[in-house]
């Protein structure tokens, strides 16, 4: 890395991120302002919007509705590799309790899984960079991505002729927030975030009054039999070197007390890593959901529909290792840690999968470190530290959003030509 | 009785009865209105309208807005014994599926408990006892009431000053269509329909990503084990010779695939006979919900609130040989049955308990003589034949209404002073 | 009734009983005797021998081996009616756990059913009988029956011929001591003790070292499972106002921590009141344990084999009216109660069944009376009064005893002809 | 490693390994006596009788009743290192299903984990190494370990005195046959078994006649319930990337159909690699076991019991990687595999923990290679090829046999001198 531009012991990182401080309180209330309006998957218009009005302010070629509501910035700043940055943008169908001032104003939508800091982090990178594109030379790529929440949008954009547009990147970039001490980063190489599988199962009994179940074949008891047998799933199908998680993260059934109802919906959702513990999963789950409605004398078999998939997302050693590289000389080596695989999922794979190129993804914490350390000496972490989905999930302002953007930018700027 | 002023060989009853074939049309025309426009309890605003129309029509006095949407007519006609007259208006919160061309035009409710055939046929009755009055004298009360499927609209008009505004009656006479063969009534004399105790319990866990169970107290689980837990209730703490149902109408948590809710939520519906047997239900019930919330450790102790309570309904001996013995001349023998105790509720007995009348409360038949005939050589009524509160449930016209109108008319006169 | 050679102002019954003062504490010497020697079904021999010596004393005509271990006695007394008197002499694989001192002396076998003190009363009886066998005429026999535990004993001695041996009784009486308050006796005419089918359920799963389940089907949770669903069949299934009890008195699988056996067994109990009940349950409890074994992906179907059934006990209802009008006026009005239909059941049944005589089969209580309206007035009669089959279960020896003679006393006298 | 003494070529093992041929056909003699007299634990006097006699027939010092029936053989040849060889030779209470020819000739024990083959194993590696003595010179303890099962025998002969009485050697090495192709072995550095906590758990019920549910507390469905709730511990309360096992090996409750029994018991068997896994599922199985028993009603709390525990087995790196280079040398690098961490347990480390001397434990296969390529072929490896403590575990004789015999006689040599 040749850095013969810039002041002696700087780097074009250096420069590029020095105007943070300038911008950082800004992009904190570009943030309180996403967080309070949170849109559904595919739903996303007007953070789409205000995405597109940004990129367009910073000087961007902006691209929109690509793949429904996604907005592609591109930033073409001579030659040099390209590197496509991705953030996603869409909101979960979560109830906020966090009690927070800038808090959704949506009811029962919730910023839980911090896009909106994604989306406030890539914006900010990009104000740098553009900023900066006198250190750097090369094609920056923005993708803003709808509907990651049910694995849809990133096949959605790319389905939409996202690299017919942009052409094949050298690198896909990603970042996720998340319950970890606020500027830390952590990438693991590899599989890094699990296969999902989200199935629908509906099952079928027969209503009746309920004063009569004699009269019914009663879908409550049904589904509750079913859940208790799917937990077994993962107690007794998969071996303890093995990994796999198996929710059911909706149980509907009835409305009142007095009625009987005919039909009873689960939700599951669904984390692997390998082709063949999914085999297994998947299976086991379609012959529990069957036995169980057969032991009931269910009138109909159940149904069992797809909601989404997500593939593995296997960082790329090669690309891990240079991006975390730059992490630690930005960093220091004391706040860039290796997550482990994790048990989340991502689309983001499917750019990578797209155009061929290498992916890295990385997290970056999101909880107030003081909190963080207390819950670890209580060794209470994974119950006191509310994580991605929660409707108490809600990361620190800063560091957060300062650390966000510094990893965006320092990756990237890891992979651009820099002077 | 004497029937002095009819022809020779009939009765005051033969004579008001006569006009039914010519009403029974434009009854089985309301009753379609009726059945397409359900409204839920309490709001039965179109039902008491028409209703009170329909009174005013008829000649009676009419007063309105008792107990929100009660609506009562009194026809006061010579001295004589007072008789109540009873039925019910509200719909159910169930979506209709019996794909009838006067099905529910309101997504999500309707007449799934027959209150529509009720109303009809107490109109039916009142129209012929109006156009009849020749043949006998008293009063008459026709009360319509609001929210039975809540168990709170026959105490709300009590509260709202019925026995105040119309006096205290000699008898109390209601009826409930049912899954018996349409041409036949019955009635049992003594407990006659359970006493209910409606209860919403609300689980609290702890919320987290799909992925991260570690980080949650499953709410869906914790559902599971208990509604599998509550079912020991009746198969373990009640003994085979006593009488209790504990059905979970509905249990409802999380909305997606890939969140762990917070909280989930049970409407259970209990139905005992005795206060004993309630005590030990309601006390089982109690520790099953917080023995299964302590073993899943959740952060909260449940909460368990009571929707409503209905109490048991006793008919009175003397009042139900009575009626019952004129339903046996009106019908014959062979179309009068007892049907036992039966595990549905009603708070019919609150206009009983608040006025010290007795009561007389039967059912009549309203599935098709045939299929109900067909059902049971195969020993499948309980399940083949759509019980009330199904989404089949739907009784067939004639000759429910026919049987309905004469059943009411027919125990009216068995109290009234005929001619 | 002529009791023209008894004192003026006494009965036949008085005068037999008279002699009962002075045999009670024998009866109690040789009680617990027999309590401290339980046999198990078919076993009995030491019990049959000591039956078998004691009729002999009395100078009746003995039959030993009849339905294996099965012991008659026969007291022909000149004309008259022919009276069978029945006690059944089998103990439970049950570990007594009374602290008695003259508890079992067989290590997990117990007389928790009180077997024993109905050889002791029908032995009390007939010594009352065969020395006041001037009062009376007519013929006694009376039946000492093995293996009634298992259902088998009393089929046993009619298939080896008993109605041969000894002709047609014109009825059958038989008496059962429970958890009542001693000195009292109890009857229900009509359907008194259910039908029961006891089944022994193996569901077949593969064994596997206990650290990897993922090699196994665990049959222990398969059972488990089953166990949780069986639940349902009486919570469910039955109607409100229908009876039927479900037990799983045995579950057994396993003998280690660290090995995840090939399979489970389940042992049930099923009672029932009615044909169509007992199918409603039968075919339930297949449906499940079949749909269970399918849930858990079980190598081959369970095994599903009937270890015994009993029929319903019907008490005539002729035989129950005169039988209870003696015991009216021995006892008074105030012990006699009706116990309504029992769960319980007993194969006494088949006696009347073969011969075509009418049965009337009564409880009398063994319970403290004064610990037994403690238990009541706590409303706790049901869990702190040990019922037959506890291994607390232990009939206060006195006025337990003295009852239970009387009982039996009267009842045949209330049938033969009395001077 | 010098091996001047030796043909051009060829090493000390060569050397030693040499007499194997020979020697192979008696040592499938002894296997196949001692697998037809499998002892339990701390019961293994025949096992240890033959032991002793075989180790003084071969010259060496032989000490016996070490940790009650522990054997100990030295052979002291001079000066150089000390290994410590170790087999463990205690059987199972499994009945085998094997079908063999030399199956278990005692009812209901079975050397169903192959502890049979250890001790052939190191016997015949002893028989070769004390031939071949002049290959090597330093000093050999072998071990011969009762109670490996119940995680006993090892402590034992520690606190029996073992390392006062044969000092303290350089390495500890011990071996298992398991479910992997014959002729193959297997090593993982790090923590290769996992920890075992072995609980006995009590549930108190209330008895009762199967036919009075009301009168019990039911302890089959109390232990159904928990068995089922006891699955969320590993499917709900550990992470996707930690490892827990819990497995519910025996439940046992009652022994009748008609009898409710007082109490059913649990036999629990756990596995963690972490302190933290296991204090979570340790807390986990406690919290359930009390709350299942809470919302039963219990009418007292559960009585847990530890059987057994065993630490986690680490292999030490450099011992490791010293044996596993010695293995790729005799057997070729496609023989020698990496199993990763095991959730099997085994108290062999308590002979590194005791003495301070790193530990090197490996497998070696037992699998017919045919059958276990097909199995894989179809991915049915974990289901079809019988693992250790299954009633159908059953090494093939050979090359089972002198694969173990030579990884013992390899892996010693490769620590002590040889010339």
């Amino acid at each position: 890395m040749s850095d013969a531009g810039h002041p002696s012991g700087t780097t074009a990182a250096d420069t590029v991120l020095a105007g943070l401080p300038q911008t950082a309180p800004g992009l904190a209330d570009l943030y309180r302002d996403l967080h309070a309006h949170p849109e559904l998957s595919f739903q996303e218009h007007r953070t789409s919007g205000l995405v597109a009005e940004r990129l367009g302010a910073l000087g961007l070629e902006v691209i929109t509705g690509l793949g429904r509501t996604g907005v592609v910035g591109v930033l073409a700043n001579g030659a040099g590799p390209h590197v496509l940055l991705r953030a996603d943008f869409d909101a979960l169908p979560v109830t906020e309790q966090t009690g927070l001032p800038y808090a959704s104003t949506t009811d029962g939508v919730m910023h839980a899984c911090g896009h909106d800091m994604h989306v406030t982090c890539l914006l900010g990178a990009l104000d740098l960079l553009a900023a900066g594109r006198d250190s750097w030379s090369g094609t920056i790529t923005a993708v803003f991505q709808p509907a990651e929440e049910i694995g849809a949008g990133a096949q959605a954009m790319v389905d939409d002729g996202l690299f017919d547009r942009v052409g094949i990147p050298d690198v896909v970039l990603g970042q996720h927030v998340g319950p970890f001490p606020a500027g830390t980063v952590g990438c693991h190489p590899g599989p890094a975030l699990a296969a999902t599988d989200a199935l629908k199962v509906t099952l079928f009994g027969k209503g009746a009054h309920g004063s009569r179940p004699e009269a019914a074949v009663d879908p409550v008891v049904m589904a509750a039999a079913t859940v208790m047998r799917l937990q077994t799933v993962v107690s007794r199908e998969i071996a303890g070197g093995d990994t796999a998680v198996v929710t059911v993260g909706a149980l509907n059934a009835g409305t009142t007390d007095n009625v009987i109802p005919d039909t009873a919906e689960l939700k599951l959702n669904i984390r692997t890593y390998t082709d063949e513990v999914r085999a297994t999963v998947l299976a086991a789950v379609r012959r529990i959901v069957e036995g169980e409605a057969a032991a009931a004398g269910a009138p109909r078999e159940p149904l069992i529909e797809t909601l989404d998939t997500f593939p593995v997302l296997v960082n790329d050693a090669g690309a891990t290792d240079r991006t975390l590289t730059a992490f630690r000389g930005r960093f220091g080596e004391e706040r860039v840690f290796d997550p482990g695989p994790a048990t989340g999922s991502e689309d983001c794979a499917a750019f990578g999968t797209a155009s061929g190129a290498p992916v890295c993804y990385w997290f970056f914490g999101g909880t107030d470190p003081a909190a963080y350390e207390k819950a670890q000496k209580s060794g209470t972490v994974a119950r006191d530290v509310p994580s991605n989905h929660s409707p108490h999930f809600a990361p620190v302002v800063e560091p957060t959003l300062t650390t966000g953007v510094t990893a965006m930018t320092t990756a990237a700027l890891s992979w651009l030509k820099t002077r």
